[in-house]
């Protein structure tokens, strides 16, 4: 018998979500389903719904990202539940031990699921494998490792506008070495079954067996785009390539941004995808980012949907009480 | 036909609220009505009102301000609104590009209201300028141009004294050059039709063609007082002035603090105001500040009733649904 | 005629909680039985009660503490009041005067509580004699002089292992001196009638007339321990004790720190009790802190009921029609 995911619970149901790896191709579809009904909360007079109405979600923010913080708070409160912000210095927690100490704590006071960023990669799975059976966490970005809300909200934002995964060449470009999001996007995207996924970048940025994840490697943006359906831009992110054999910036734009002209190549109803926040000439042109094939800000309104849907999904054991 | 009032929409009701300029008389005084009506709300045993339940406001500060966001976060609860804080470093939107590619992003995840501080003039309205239909834009302070529901508490604080506008004489005393206050203040009484608005200081603080605002101007303090009904001060903001031609602290105190002698000159039943905070000693004398005459405290409680009123009239339209 | 007791109302009733000093044993019996009642609401499947709904609460730290502040946060949100945190440099306030205009603008905006944690001893005694008579004040630390709210959240934890207080004898380990949370474990053991208080330390952090307060000195740890039902350790606070006469903190583990082997000589079900965070191997060994006599994080989730029954207690004075 094969051990338990970590991330279900007894019933195989969603306990966490650390990471999309190991997922069935029906959770990730339930999820999607979920993130679905729950995206008409905002078209109602009062955007809010009660399904976690007494329910306390601290994000815990090891490494501070505003931006994400707003995305799990907006979705939290959404749902009614009540939220607290919880930034650690990672200074304040060097020793493992202490890090523990300030979840046990706040599991004692009765808090139901941690959002966690941190910087270190396997820190939200650190976390769950010591809270108590009454807590979930949500991994909002550890290190490199995953992001999978990230990837699901990319996930619903492909299905809303292809309809169907199956037939979909997806092209990922950029530095897929140093980022969570990809390694997060390509297991979506292989255990949803598209028809093909691509990684695009220099030799340098792209991880030696990448291979073994179900991809196919192009170091050539123009032959990588070719007849793509997707086609999902990654942020360079200067801050991590300390030491990374990088071309400048001028010239990472010339080998690897999207222009309108790269993009001639991809399908002509391609879509363009960007987790943001996107560097204009960097690794996009501003004519694409806003322009009618980009759908980078629908990837941010389905953001909260996928969000509530997780997040009502981990704490739904037993919450049948709370709805009634 | 003159070009819209950016600030109303196609029916001619609030939607932004931005400056006090260009608003006829009736907007102003229905926003004092509504604030009226919205001010009882603390005598209720639960000090709230369903108005905006559901409705996401966003709290924008460029700069930091946590008295203000206070007052508007409060209002926004008595609301029953959801709200976020966040703050911007301005270094970190230099770029106007990358200003707007925030704005963007937080109504792509459906909020409703920018609440927005911002160290340079003008701010609120570019901001305004791009937003989409269905956000609504307050201006809390922009550089040197307007603080425009600082204005309206003013306004809403001199009525509940004096009854009527029309027949006041109102003396505003500092630094007129730098004060966004001032200038909201000035907009507000000749719109609502005081008898007379009057701004005291020294020549380097009183801005050139100040007179063709409608207000007569004072460098001797006893002399613009005289027979005065409302005595508003500025605070003396040593942050605003680098470079002007000031007097020392000692020195202006001399000339332009607000003493008990010098208040005699004013009409018995004169109020004196001050948006806060105040510089004890430096722009006004204690005894002053929490004597008789003063209704400063009364100006911070008004303060919320009327940033209520702004922000439901905003967000009024089309929220009957919500209400019923 | 004594002088009243400024926390309470002229009914008798709970209106501030700044130290447990000078509360009759009913009282503090009152909060026990309120906390008991209210600690049922974690399991709810709606994890709050509307007692607060309406009312205001705002943190006001003059000193840093996610966890205190955190508990506060946590203990108003699942009684439904709004919370406002605000975090005030004492730069900012090193006048008094400011400190004052900071509270009366707070009290105009009708805020209903302050919570306040400060650096200073008298601090929250000082701010609850300036408030108006609608405010109520509680302590959440203050310089060396008092936290009453844990040392309430101690005396809760004890009578739910131990049932009764007048058998029971205490040892309070460490520095003494410099604890505010001793100095009202003290007050709080005496007026509730337990057997014996015994403080144990260095003479260093023992304060010269300690002895005045009703406890017995130890400086002898095996001795201190000998038959105690209760151990209640203190985290040393190097930032406190600068300038003290100290051990280094490997000796004073040596003849301090709470080891197994020590606390062999206590009763064999005697409890542990810290008020976190602790120092692992500085003042108390891992095995104690995690082992089956230690209620540590018990403390931690009755700190949740005692601070709601606290705040809904000091609150109740005529909010009747807002439970009806």
């Amino acid at each position: 018998m094969p051990p338990r995911n970590i991330q279900l619970n007894e019933q195989g149901r969603l306990r966490h979500f650390l990471t999309v790896e190991g997922f069935k191709r029906q959770m990730l579809i339930d999820i999607l389903d979920t993130a679905e009904s729950l995206s008409g909360v905002v078209d109602r007079s009062v955007k809010k719904v009660p399904l976690l109405r007494g329910k306390t979600i601290v994000n815990l923010f090891f490494e501070p990202s505003t931006r994400t913080r707003t995305t799990f708070e907006l979705a939290a409160k959404r749902l009614s539940a009540d939220v607290l912000n919880i930034n650690i210095a990672v200074s304040a927690t060097t020793k493992g031990e202490s890090l523990l100490d300030t979840l046990y704590n706040l599991q004692a006071m009765h808090c139901d699921m941690f959002v966690v960023r941190h910087a270190e990669s396997g820190a939200a799975h650190f976390i769950a494998n010591h809270v108590a059976p009454h807590i979930s966490v949500v991994n909002a970005g550890d290190g490199r490792h995953a992001h999978p809300t990230q990837a699901m909200l990319d996930m619903f934002t492909i299905r809303r506008v292809k309809g169907d995964f199956y037939p979909l060449t997806v092209a990922i470009v950029g530095d897929i070495a140093n980022s969570r999001v990809a390694r997060s996007q390509i297991h979506a995207l292989t255990t949803l079954g598209v028809n093909e996924v691509r990684v695009i970048g220099p030799k340098t940025l792209i991880p030696p067996a990448v291979e073994s994840l179900g991809v196919h490697v192009y170091h050539d943006m123009s032959e990588g785009l070719r007849d793509t359906d997707v086609v999902i831009m990654l942020r360079l992110q200067n801050e991590r390539m300390q030491g990374e054999l990088l071309p400048s910036e001028h010239e990472y734009y010339q080998l690897y941004g999207l222009t309108e002209a790269r993009l001639a190549v991809a399908k002509p109803d391609a879509i363009v995808m960007h987790p943001g926040p996107i560097n204009r000439g960097v690794e996009i042109e501003s004519s694409v980012a806003d322009g009618p094939r980009s759908v980078i800000l629908e990837q941010v309104t389905h953001g909260i949907a996928v969000r509530m849907a997780v997040m009502s999904m981990c704490l739904g054991q037993g919450m049948e009480g709370g709805q009634g």
